[in-house]
């Protein structure tokens, strides 16, 4: 570790909670150099929903990469980016009625976020964009303006402009629709709140908290975009690629946003790779006028095309996904009743589940303590305060289950931080 | 194409100019499905010093992800990190008695200059940041705000701020040093400039139109940066990893910025990968203040790793770089003395030189021609008038003997544009 | 008129409204240049408290420029000024317990509040200003960015920025507490709201539409403010000398503003003037550093001074204006009664009251009728939708009645467009 | 003195420089209250162009407010208003051929500008606005963008954007032309400067030097906007209204603005007002769009319009302005030539002369032994390093003489900041 300590920057902040050195993983099993096994509840922040080296996956890799398959290059046209291409049009798009042209920004969420946001501006003339309280949506400037994390934001060093940010769903309790504020600022051209290009929201916050938009909001905003002219942004980079149960985390509600974004889960076995989608008569970019080195990584276009193929064909996945996530949500709520004095809420949609604690500080210690039982498992939330089980969808249900007994056991002897103190 | 038409947006760019299907790629051949064979004479933009699928590089990603491997970590700890680490600092800072911190933040050349410029308006307080005319450091909107170039820049959907450019080395012709010009502005507490946090340069534009900032400039403007306490960052994203002979390409200046920036070919077979360097005592990151998913790509490492190794452990790779480019040059000379009507100036350092046509499009029809003739080569520059030669740095004396041929025969067949109207 | 449109920008907009050239105006009548005699139910916007060529006031303007007293001074020293400094400090602050210093910023409402956010960034280190809905604060760029109006914005040519409008008293209906709402974002760290510099308002919202800030509204407000650290400035420029009964507006609610905009009827007569007042602790001004070229208007400080010992010295002014507000208010209820299928809420504070016409177009139609019927009176609100009764604070109660008589008869015979279209 | 230390603001700051109460002024003479005369070589920065409590102008401003004439109108008409109208119209802008609408915001300088900027952008769509090196235009947001001083910049508390400072004339010395240097960017798309609405210039710097722009680069300044089609906008607030010699300060370079700022002496007396002129087809203001409480300054209308017909009738008083110009110029250059080892440069243009100190300080301690031999100066660049001769243009010659011995007196005397500490 001292290797990291002296020439890492101090940005890492993982490491800190996981402090191990990792060296091999496969399905939901992580492995350090001392040959410790752990469960992963983690799944690299929604990268990995298909597991670590999923077999049939890293097969196709390792075959392209071994016959000399080009691996970069830019936005030629390859073999490999046709074959996703057609892949992803008719096992996403066409299945579900979809019509969407595909662009390849840099490989990254945050890059794809900025692809959204400046064609939104380009194509509506006007400059802000709403996002929502504690969202999450990059690190870069634009996507960061439209970001809720105060520190992040703080990290910027300039003012972050031409964004604003409305309650997301729930935010101001049961009185209060918060899509009933939104739009009563809309509606009066003495709000101060300029007409917006467009709306970026995430169906269910990852980063913000297992924040989960209810199925009628989701509609509701959507038809609030309509009336008002807003394009709708569907962040779909954490909670897309099937985490809720469908392919799309917005199935549910039926949105037809104008604008996706994806990545994590779709280079799907780990490989940077991001996507911005686009109703057609929107793709009013120039040639070239949003570019970036990596937007040709063939080597992830062959894994996520494969991915396609096994994961997508038919609703088995998504099925799974939904099953499994029960399960998780009523382990989760057996654990909430067992403990009414340190957990509130437990929330979430299909394989994310979220456990709020109640007592300050209480989820990162156990998260450390899961991560000394064998669970990787990271908090999420604006005091880090929600416990967030996002394994690979493609766990088995003994190792989800041995998984939920470890978190189980350990908040059960876990002491609250005041308990421990006076300890 | 009909796909690429149908299903990619209209943003795709390179696709037009090589209008094929690739498929595979070795060393510094490209190969279409038709099974046509290209001389690489574009090298990924730069991704791609050490070639196409480089054997030895190659060997370590497949066995690397034939033993399960850890391919996605976050900023986990990993061995295949923590080698990356001790061989960049063993073989690349160590021996040139530089002393950085790594940051590494999304794998792409964009993020890596948005983290630069975070961390530089937070260290110092200050909002502005000055770019260079022509300069090129990425598509999110921190860095397009420091990139010069028009059409990307207006793709943005907002006015860019915190920005400045200032004029590059040689940018108002020979009588005005551009340097004076600049410090006129700060020297001057009336000039309307304010003082700004940091400097990013290119030592050489590779988009801007291989502009070269000559030695004399690069150091003056580093003794103008000590002189008002203003960071120096450079970026070396294109122009490093041994494109210009040494692996920072201001070692010629013997330049110590504080901040530099690399990515495309430190990923050395073409896998996505970042890095910001920064001098310890401007390391005032907060754990996660910047963080991005694919910060970890792990593939990535193992073959970076590997590269410095088959490289930098000594400086024959360098003096073959130097003396290569020495080739090109003479022979881009030559063809500028064979054809004085259309072609001004030849330049460039090391291996990436560049030809200026001074006929309007004509450096375009070369471009296409050549790869109707088998060379894949592209222009740069703001009207696209520089013929830019930049192929891997392993290339072999014969083929790029053969591809500078094939660039003659194709400019002395070339008709003017005007003429080819008329004809 | 024809002068008018052919030499005056089309910006002109009263003109257009009160269609008369006028000539003369005593107290609380104006004349046009036909004679005709019109009460003033206007007061340029809140500039003629006093009266238009209030007797006493007029006397020392006249003997003060015959005695070739110094009129323009910038912020040189000059009896007048110092003698305007010590009334306000002994007629206005002393007595309320006030302790504030003044700056004099140039001579009009936008520059006391461009001066006022200026002054709250530079102390507190922090870019963002709350403003609040449909509140009214100027047309220069800091001024107009914490403007609702949405024409007014838009005419800027620039998005706004380093501003954000939270909901105004009452601006979500009963069931919302729209400070609860603000405050909801200041303790959530992710909300995506920065920490604010200050939060301007006005106690009553004038253009807006006469909302009142409830007494328990701003009491809670500056409560918000002192918990988050976050200064309150108080924009009094058209509730302030006496408009509401008190000097300040805020005496009601007894709030200790940290910095207090004046402008308007400051100057007593009409003459341009405007004060920032700022808590002591907080005037970290060098100097020089916000200048002004009228900052020293001689002529205004002879007549504002005069206008302090005229009007308080005691409580009787502010008695007397209450007291015509309670018969503003019964005879515009009277009227709203009379007409309950076209006028919704009275509402005011003091002499200030408005009558919400529930018709679109109506208040504006109402306002022509009037002026035809010899009584100036403006609407305003995001939709023009009230009709704004401000006359001079000291018009008799004969003139008033008269008045508000011409406006019920006006009213009464005005049909609904709606109406007067089928007619 | 202690009342303005006690109850007025730090920013205060030419009392500090002339440390008098000041009393009584008529034409060129002001007064303190211990009766001391000082010859006025101030002229209000600008302000007093026309001399104080000039007799003429006296009369109509008391006939006017003793007869009852209104004083404050918003944008209502008013006779006061057409017949300034009509006077600037048919005294100015007809005999020059020149067409102009006039907007009356704000009666301010920095009012002026922010509108012509907003008008600007809103016209062309674009955003951004070039000021020059030094430029001066106002404290209030929009305007300090383009202001070049950078103690008065950093008053803004925000970073100042939408704008970019271009050199003045001679900015960069002789060898560079300024104009040159700022065209190559606009022709180059790969600049980072995008397309600007306008540039704002002063035809003679005041504040940031008497830096004096050649006939033939404002000429040439000209045919750059129109050859880009980028708006001139010519702020003539300190050197209009007759300080240079002609009405308009462009006049002998023969230029057409697209939009003029006018304000300070356009009032005549020290009555605050300000007027913008654009050209026909630019007037796309919507009504109200911009407004401002005393845009209806009509006692200042009065006195502005008197002053136009006693002394723009003919071009007597230009000729008059320039003779004393020349009488001015030869005395300073006199005192410059007897001073080699402190004085450089004498420069300016009509009744604006400034010289340049070569002495750091000394500008500044001669204004202060001037003020106490009786003669009240200022300074002005960005070192304060200019001594700024500007009287009242109606000054007589015995007076004016008078004033230049003493400078010349005061300036013999004076020791050089090294000496005295010395001494």
């Amino acid at each position: 570790m001292k290797t990291f300590e002296t020439l890492e920057s101090s940005v890492r902040s993982y490491i800190r909670d996981f402090p191990a050195v990792f060296t091999k993983a496969s399905g939901h099993f992580i492995f350090d150099e001392d040959n410790n096994c752990y469960i992963d509840f983690f799944a690299g922040a929604g990268v990995l929903n298909y597991g670590h080296n999923n077999p049939r996956l890293k097969k196709v890799l390792i075959d392209y990469v071994s016959a000399d398959g080009i691996l970069h290059s830019l936005d030629m046209a390859t073999a490999a980016k046709r074959d996703f291409l057609q892949a992803f049009d008719s096992l996403i798009l066409k299945p579900r009625g979809l019509d969407y042209r595909l662009q390849f920004p840099g490989p990254t969420g945050t890059n794809a976020v900025e692809a959204a946001l400046k064609l939104a501006r380009k194509v509506t003339g006007r400059h802000l964009v709403i996002g929502f309280t504690n969202g999450f949506h990059g690190m870069t400037l634009g996507s960061l303006a439209v970001t809720g994390n105060g520190s992040k934001r703080g990290g910027a060093g300039v003012p972050l402009s031409h964004t604003l940010h409305m309650p997301f769903c729930g935010y101001h309790g049961d009185g209060v629709d918060t899509l009933t504020v939104f739009e009563r600022y809309l509606a009066d051209s003495g709000s101060g709140i300029d007409l917006p290009a467009a709306v970026i929201v995430e169906t269910v916050q990852g980063e913000g908290g297992i924040n989960v938009g209810s199925v009628a909001w989701l509609q509701k905003l959507e038809q609030l975009c309509r009336r008002h002219d807003i394009l709708l942004i569907v962040d779909d980079i954490q909670m897309g690629c099937g985490r809720t149960g469908p392919f799309f985390s917005f199935e549910a509600a039926g949105l037809k946003p104008d604008i996706i974004c994806l990545s994590k889960s779709i280079g799907a076995i780990g490989l940077p790779m991001a996507l911005t989608l686009m109703a057609p008569h929107l793709d009013h970019w120039a040639p070239g006028e949003h570019n970036g080195t990596f937007r040709g990584n063939n080597a992830a276009f062959v894994v996520a095309a494969e991915a396609l193929r096994a994961y997508w064909a038919d609703d088995a996945f998504e099925k799974e996904t939904l099953r499994k996530g029960q399960l998780v949500r009523a382990a989760l709520e057996r654990i909430a009743r067992d403990n009414p004095d340190r957990i509130g809420q437990v929330r979430g949609r299909g394989l994310i589940q979220g456990m709020v604690f109640t007592v300050d500080g209480m989820a990162e210690t156990v998260a450390r303590a899961a991560f000394a039982a064998g669970v990787i498992i990271e908090t999420s939330g604006p005091k880090s305060e929600v416990l967030k089980v996002m394994p690979p969808l493609t766990i088995d249900d003994q190792t989800l289950s041995e998984g939920l007994q470890t978190l189980a056991r350990v908040i059960a002897k876990v002491q609250s931080p005041k308990q421990s103190k006076a300890a």
